[in-house]
């Protein structure tokens, strides 16, 4: 049903360089284990991008925009044309993720995967298959063949972010109503109640939040959805959402080209749960950030096995929690590539 | 019995600075709140700054060196000549903190605040009251007078810092067996047994941690220390060490001049919880970095009423922690200082 590229193994990680990478942080002038997760980073970076001197300096971040039917139902605390509205913003620069791009030195397209622009916008990447998805509460979201359009989209931002040989990846979302798209879509992925798994998104109150999670149940039984072990195809066309489906589509073929990915909020870490289920050899590049305040983040994390690095109350989206992660990434291997050892610094080791 | 510059108030906050911060938060081109702790982070730092654009690039780090007494007892994982080993792996450029001011484009200096060195080592400040302190097993660590000049060391090493007109300070420790002596001084200070608070250092393996606990919960017995309410001067000459000392003097004589610090790992915080018990008006100027992996840090973090930005396990001292923090300091000032107002972007806001 969906392009074959999807399904295509990804390459394994490289246990030599692990080994290597281990043997060195247990010969840095420090106590074996003392820098906790950062050692931990860069043994991971190191095995991931097979070599003795990780790096996390260049990494191209990529948002997706798509809008979402579902916004019919008012599920939102913000008007539907915020996406729009945003989408220029991160292009012309003052946006958070446009700020962090430009502190940390990265470069950020931004590409149009599904908004209901009708005219390009300057400075916006537009790849999409159609003009927002349909309101999942009436239908289903996309057809076939607009998932595997969008899920190329994501296939192409990653060819063009590829030609720089970058370290690794960040992804970003951006799309009023994504994330009632977000938890239908995990809710399926993992056979839960929406009611576990909505949450405030954008900040709507507690009865908006409510109404949600009840308006995605619905949609779930309807769609067939309410029962575990549903192809992740299937659920991602009943209640996807364009910018979703590209961001897993994009999460794929970086994994296929060995490129690490910096894991953001709910909206990515959903699209990552849903490449996991089509493509299960991605798992292994992916590398968490943070831990949201969007209630079911923390369940799509576990599922995901990955930890976060910290849990600052983000809820932003738009990478902006990768983007805030990777400074940590990059300490972690300038320590692991620019310690001293104990035999170099004629420090004594313990006995 | 101390100099009177330590009990000298420390300048307010500024509430003017605190609102419009505030109020420049709310116009962001973002939900209000969904950059979580970092909207906090910039606010507290502009109304501490007393300024519109608080900043976080020109932070000096400091590290303080010292030996301890107490290593005749064979409380650490390592030999005690690593204190000075390290002290010179600082000053050449291999050891983590050094890896990390140069990635960070951070000036390091190096304080012997204490330690066994006969000889000045290049490229350290010597400026110690004696050559280690005393085994406080066996008699009190330091003597009244020499307290105080620990205490006016760290007051010099940063007004030597205040000379280049920083942003916030990092302040960091070296010193074999230092978190043996900081486990007594929290212990102390906070009336709880050296069970809850003496952790395994660099490494000590269970039985050694239990011998560590036993043997300052007999030595604050026969110091008089261990019932509550005890003057943190007092505990200081007790089971103090010079490098800790040296830290705390550094924290009141920063705070004194409107200088924010970003605060580390075990060391540095039970100098913190000293500090706020000898001039409680310093308080206001503590930033809090990371939940270390050393047992006691919890506790002292929330004596002071400080929440960490992380917790990666690390325990290595030296200022890393606080170090790694910086990033994230330094991207909510960025966001704080350069994300356009919703009026500026022409984004819709909620209704």
């Amino acid at each position: 049903m969906l392009p074959e590229w999807v399904y295509q193994e990804c390459p394994d990680v490289s246990p030599i360089h692990r080994d290597a990478a281990l043997a060195r942080q247990a010969e840095l002038t420090k106590p074996n284990g003392a820098l906790g997760r950062l050692e931990h980073l860069a043994i991971e970076l190191a095995c991931l991008q097979r070599t003795e001197q990780p790096r996390a300096q260049r990494v191209p971040i990529i948002v997706f925009a798509g809008d979402h039917g579902i916004v019919a139902q008012g599920v939102s605390a913000y008007p539907q044309e915020v996406t729009i509205a945003m989408m220029s913003s991160f292009a012309s620069g003052g946006a958070a993720i446009s700020v962090l791009a430009r502190e940390l030195g990265l470069s950020l397209e931004i590409v149009d995967a599904g908004t209901l622009a009708e005219v390009p916008i300057k400075g916006v990447v537009t790849d999409k298959p159609r003009r927002g998805s349909r309101d999942f509460s009436e239908e289903p979201a996309l057809e076939p063949a607009e998932l595997a359009s969008a899920l190329d989209c994501g296939k192409r931002a990653v060819m063009r972010a590829a030609t720089t040989e970058p370290d690794l990846l960040i992804l970003g979302d951006m799309g009023i109503g994504n994330t009632t798209t977000s938890a239908a879509i995990a809710a399926a992925l993992l056979g839960m109640s929406a009611e576990q798994m909505a949450g405030s998104g954008t900040g709507v109150d507690a009865a908006g939040r409510a109404r949600k999670a009840h308006l995605i149940d619905v949609a779930l039984a309807r769609h067939g959805l309410a029962t575990p072990s549903i192809a992740a195809e299937r659920i991602l066309c009943a209640v996807g959402g364009l910018e979703i489906a590209a961001i897993c589509g994009a999460i794929i073929a970086a994994a296929q080209r060995r490129l690490p990915l910096l894991i953001d909020g709910f909206i990515v870490s959903v699209a990552a749960l849903a490449a996991v289920r089509l493509n299960p050899s991605c798992r292994r590049f992916l590398l968490s950030s943070h831990q949201s305040a969007e209630q079911g983040h923390r369940l799509v994390l576990q599922a995901l096995n990955v930890q976060p690095l910290f849990d600052l109350g983000l809820r932003l989206g738009e990478g902006s929690g990768a983007a805030l992660a990777l400074p940590i990434l990059r300490l972690a291997c300038a320590l692991h590539n620019g310690m001293a050892t104990f035999a170099q610094a004629k420090v004594p080791n313990r006995s």
